[in-house]
């Protein structure tokens, strides 16, 4: 392969391995994967040590693009809990998109069982900086306890969308209410 | 077969179903499960239509003990408030389980992706049981929005033990503040 071929084929690889295990799971077969992305398994396994590998790099590929649509810009001017309040207004606006299928980090992670998994490692890490965010901006609006406040929120959005996800739950009404009953608690106004 | 093979065969499908997928995931083989049950392939089309039917018979046989497992007894004398605290306690100490992860339910209707496969509705219908448990408690508690509460109490059950299971974080010292605070926001003392 030239290098713009295998920059191509690189390329939709990740797309297809993003898109399509988000809408039908990790365990979308190489075949499946590799017609997704026109590409053929023999360019495939030249590209990628394995699946896993290729899963892997997609959601690592993904995750500026997840943290540029969740998070507020570094250098917006609003507090704290507003900052806080953006993140799960953006998931509402998310989880309203009927193809939404829930947080792709946690989804993989529930999926693979694996904590060693390639994939469930980049996805772990991808969440603890969004654990981070909710710490840092914690501490900065003066929480009592900013440790547990980023626990308390991480766990509302991954109970959040993945409940969205499955159409348990809608987060309209609901995410809101939830978030400002945890800042008011932890003092951060 | 005879009656009782029959009854034998079907019982450890829904145990090889029950507990494979949970520790494996839904798309776990046939052959696969017909091996840890120690049934044919031949037998399982016998009593089951497919796969799924076994999986949602498994989810839906596994559901009284989910129940108990997780809810107070009907008759005990604990206040509304405490009856909630209850079942996120039972979380708790289920989570700390090395073999823990998560909530069957959740994790069946995550993987699977499809709100009208068989085994999601029936993981659907059994975990609106215990947002139904949430909202009686609260209306019994005073909650100002018994709704609201219980869709908040169902959000925190699905985020605590999603995380948990993929050993994000652990229930210990979060679940409890967080319940209280949804509590305590809603006026249920």
């Amino acid at each position: 392969m030239s290098n713009e071929v295998k920059a191509s084929s690189r390329e939709r690889l990740l797309e297809a391995a993003a898109t399509r295990s988000y809408v039908d799971g990790v365990n979308i077969g190489v075949e499946a994967l590799c017609k997704a992305a026109g590409v053929s398994k023999r360019s495939m396994y030249q590209l990628f040590a394995s699946k896993d590998e290729l899963l892997a790099a997609s959601l690592e590929q993904r995750a500026p693009g997840f943290a540029a649509r969740l998070l507020p810009p570094a250098d917006d001017v609003r507090s704290p809990r507003e900052r806080i309040r953006y993140v799960f207004e953006r998931v509402e606006a998310e989880a309203a998109a009927p193809e939404y299928r829930g947080c792709p980090y946690l989804a993989v992670q529930v999926e693979l069982k694996d904590a060693n998994h390639p994939a469930s490692k980049v996805a772990h890490r991808v969440k603890e900086g969004l654990t981070s965010f909710f710490r840092e901006e914690a501490t900065r609006g003066g929480a009592s306890d900013p440790d547990l406040l980023a626990r308390q929120l991480s766990l509302v959005f991954d109970g959040a969308s993945a409940r969205a996800g499955i159409q348990a739950d809608a987060p309209a009404g609901l995410l809101g209410p939830t978030v400002d009953v945890l800042l008011d608690a932890a003092g951060v106004h």
